[in-house]
């Protein structure tokens, strides 16, 4: 009998969905950073996000409750920003074992409501479970989100010749960063407002998993400058590129647009750098290999 | 230190989410079946939900798993339809562990598919992530709904002197309902289109639990005529009102429109027995107590 390890989550999402068809009203289905459906208003899509931090996976047992609850909040918001939208509101689901600390269940929910406070969007319900005696706690949050249709950025759309960007630094999450990153709703915010990205998602696995994704999805390949792969202080180039729970966001522009992107990039976000990594290119890749999956590394 | 065991369900929400307050935009907040917020379009609400259905709680590990697909979507339609209204998108969050079964996972997809062609909505994506070694797998469900803004019911219209139906049958739903049953879409949407019920919630707690939620919802009491309460075959009273998972309307009707909606509803639903259980009253009320609680049976 094969198990899900042996598939890996990318082939397992394939094979569970592969009959599902784009049906009315559904915008962009599996496969992107966020479902997104029509909207009653004529100028806007509703985006839809569901996603789980978990004892023991992404995060410890005896981690700081409120960054928890922060980073749960906070990679929907990323998600949303990597389409070029931003939360509305946002449900939990807490599924805990019975003699978890009610302490604990009262400081993630701060981290929820501060994040919440600081990117926009309300907290307006979700549900309790209990899990048995032993099992991991559990803690997804499902959001309702809004993009401008004009400014929609999906994975999809790189092609040959683009240039491939991230913001920020990658590599070593782990020492902290996972439990309180920014995500780049600003950043992503005056991207789509003002140099729309032909493609667009946030490094969530790390930039060997998430960069062959997005070039998939787009149906291209890419040609990385490793040397200009912006590493956090202390990093190695295979953490930058393995480590995963980076958040920053991976993106391609027309070649035409760079010059006057950076320049404009430079005054609105002096703090905050836009790295150049390499090209959009018509042949598939396989320069990359490696960041994080789920069940296995596959 | 407090665990939820010691506070229980109820006493955790209220504690958790008493600084949420309901904000622009939100209709609805915490407390009920679903979280109702405005929508663009001036005739409809937007329904939000998330359940979720956990190994060991739920179901048994050893479940025909297109069985807990059917359950885990048909709960959220179930809680749509206690609103009145209908499930339009909806996301499907899995958290296994890494040698779980993809014939599993497969015949789980199946279940959730087959529920929403029945029931209408759209599976539009959602997460997969691993559980550490020996965890609970957790099938949780987002999904978003709407409902007409004339048709809308809430748990807290009760008023004194209301008289209290059930739907169906109660009791006993461990034997296999709690898999299969048919959440009641239908009749909530005849009755919020053709006899709008002062208030409505689906039964999954049991009566014992729900019932006197609904009245603490609505600010009154209860008084049941416990002989009429409808009981599953081969159940007693005690199982009708303690075992949960029933999945039935749960509804109160002002007086005066209960010969007319019997008479009605004896024609549009020959084959679904709705039953006067008692009415509601001025003063709190303490005829109930049990049902299950997770964490605890508080």
């Amino acid at each position: 009998m094969q198990e899900v390890n042996e598939l890996g989550e990318d082939a397992l999402i394939g094979k569970l969905t592969e009959n599902w068809t784009t049906g009315s009203g559904v915008v962009v289905g599996v496969g992107d950073d966020c479902a997104v459906v029509e909207s009653a208003d004529p100028h806007t899509y509703t985006l839809l996000k569901t996603d789980a931090v978990i004892e023991g996976v992404h995060f410890l047992a005896d981690e700081n409750y409120q960054r928890v609850g922060w980073k749960a909040l906070a990679r929907v918001v990323s998600d949303f920003a990597a389409m070029g939208g931003w939360g509305d509101f946002y449900l939990v689901t807490l599924a805990l074992p019975a003699d978890f600390a009610v302490d604990k269940v009262s400081a993630l929910y701060r981290g929820l409501e501060i994040c919440a406070q600081k990117f926009g969007g309300q907290l307006v319900g979700g549900e309790t479970s209990s899990v048995p005696a032993g099992s991991a706690a559990v803690i997804s949050i499902a959001g309702t989100g809004r993009v401008k249709r004009d400014q929609l950025v999906k994975r999809t759309g790189a092609t040959a010749g683009d240039v491939i960007y991230v913001t920020g630094q990658l590599g070593g999450s782990i020492r902290g960063k996972h439990l309180d990153f920014e995500p780049r709703v600003e950043a992503a915010s005056w991207l789509a407002e003002n140099f729309l990205p032909n493609s667009m998602m946030d490094l969530s696995d790390g930039l060997a998993k998430d960069l062959p994704r997005l070039a998939d999805y787009s149906s291209c390949g890419y040609q990385l400058d490793f040397e200009n792969i912006p590493l956090s202080e202390g990093c190695e180039l295979s953490q930058a590129l393995n480590d995963g729970e980076d958040y920053e966001l991976l993106l391609t522009q027309p070649a035409e647009v760079v010059d006057e992107l950076e320049l404009a990039w430079d005054l609105a976000f002096p703090d905050l750098q836009l790295s150049r990594i390499g090209i959009c290119t018509s042949e598939p890749s396989d320069q990359l290999a490696g960041g994080w999956g789920h069940f296995s590394n596959k």
